[in-house]
């Protein structure tokens, strides 16, 4: 399959075949990840590979029970603390622990991300990102060993996919894209580009079932309310901090 | 030529041939940008593509005049503008202006531009990231009429290439893969990790070139110093709070 049709039909695989990713396969996966591209070529990230079943089943709880028949997870980590351990032996600064370097990080670490995605469909594998790495950061951390200076922004669960879900919609592309300059929404704008989302069958469903007015009420008041949001934000604020990211 | 090795084969390009992208290609690209997986499948993102020779050269000053031949700038941006305006006008809460929603709209963001970065090469361009996105936040944002809850996070430029530099080394992959758990680092592992980066032939150069003593003075006093970190650092933060992200 050409890489564009591979990438169009990307779907999140959450069920797995009982079956391990070949080592083989899986290090050829991981290195199309540090193919990546990435600030200075510093690679200011960490990948923690966890296949143990008791190790996978630990971290599936801190994810809410989110992946719990994978092969694998993947935690793709900011991580300043290799790169400064080197910088100290060679009698250098220190200078990376910063929020310019939090973010930056989190570009490098999502890039290699999304190779490690591309090049694991491309071998037949199935994977879903949970977000909620950022969700339970301190616990998680505890689990993996991170050291200071090492931040997990994103996980990957994957395996062989035991189900093949429907292709998710999408906004139009001209609700996404702006030519030259960012162009404000107007209320039409707004409903027009909303109009697929709000009547695909799925998301009809989702309204239906949990009894709210519209789309946005399933997001803003039971997916990801407000309350939730800004005490995660604290806590995720606070790891950072810790993290000497800040 | 197989994803696996298109992956394997990127390469950074910086000077571009005087050749426009075709209208079409670059719809294709940008669709693939948007099938990438994101939270909540929100696309709290949005695109800007300049194409128009004075916004490109503009645009090239505030990264630095890199990118001044290239045939687009695409300026990937954390967006919650679009989404509350929904939000709005169907009567719901605005809760996704903190901390949480910018990691996780920066990693979508991120996620969407990997997307167009491996499309964009399957079909014969060539492009660099640019991390200086992040050094003008405020100008670019000013010249690309950003309103507040939008925050660009990744800039790519883009062109038919007219270079073909030699692949760039990376850390072998047991100096950035992690089994089970993180294994934090010996003296003698970031010493061997790095061999191969200091023994590179362009980085021995570099070295020589600046008369420094190591490849980690070339990262730690000339290209990312310390106090430039820091004065980035505050000037991200500042914009990011005024963007109402905090």
């Amino acid at each position: 399959m050409n890489t564009i049709d591979l990438i169009n039909r990307h779907r999140s695989i959450r069920k797995f075949k009982d079956l391990p990713i070949e080592k083989e396969k899986m290090d050829r996966i991981l290195e199309c990840g540090m193919r990546a591209p990435n600030t200075g070529n510093m690679q200011i990230y960490s990948i923690i590979v966890t296949e143990q079943r008791d190790n996978i089943e630990a971290l599936s709880k801190l994810h809410f029970g989110q992946g719990a028949t994978a092969a694998a997870f993947l935690t793709i980590c900011v991580d300043v603390n290799r790169y400064h351990h080197w910088c100290r032996l060679r009698g250098c600064d220190e200078p990376y622990d910063n929020f310019l370097w939090l973010m930056s990080g989190t570009v490098d670490a999502t890039l290699a991300a999304q190779n490690i995605c591309i090049a694991a469909e491309s071998e037949g594998l199935g994977l879903c990102y949970l977000g909620t790495v950022m969700y339970n950061t301190q616990a998680i951390a505890e689990l993996l060993e991170l050291p200071k200076g090492v931040v997990p922004v994103v996980t990957l669960c994957m395996g062989y996919p035991a189900e093949e879900p429907a292709l998710s919609e999408r906004l139009p592309l001209e609700g996404v894209v702006h030519q030259e300059k960012y162009h404000n929404y107007s209320d039409d704008d707004i409903e027009r580009i909303h109009r697929i989302r709000e009547e695909f069958p799925f998301n009809q469903e989702m309204v239906r079932q949990n009894g709210t007015r519209n789309l946005a009420e399933i997001f803003t008041k039971i997916r990801y309310p407000k309350k939730d949001n800004v005490a995660i934000s604290k806590a995720l604020l606070e790891f950072v901090e810790q993290a000497g990211m800040m």
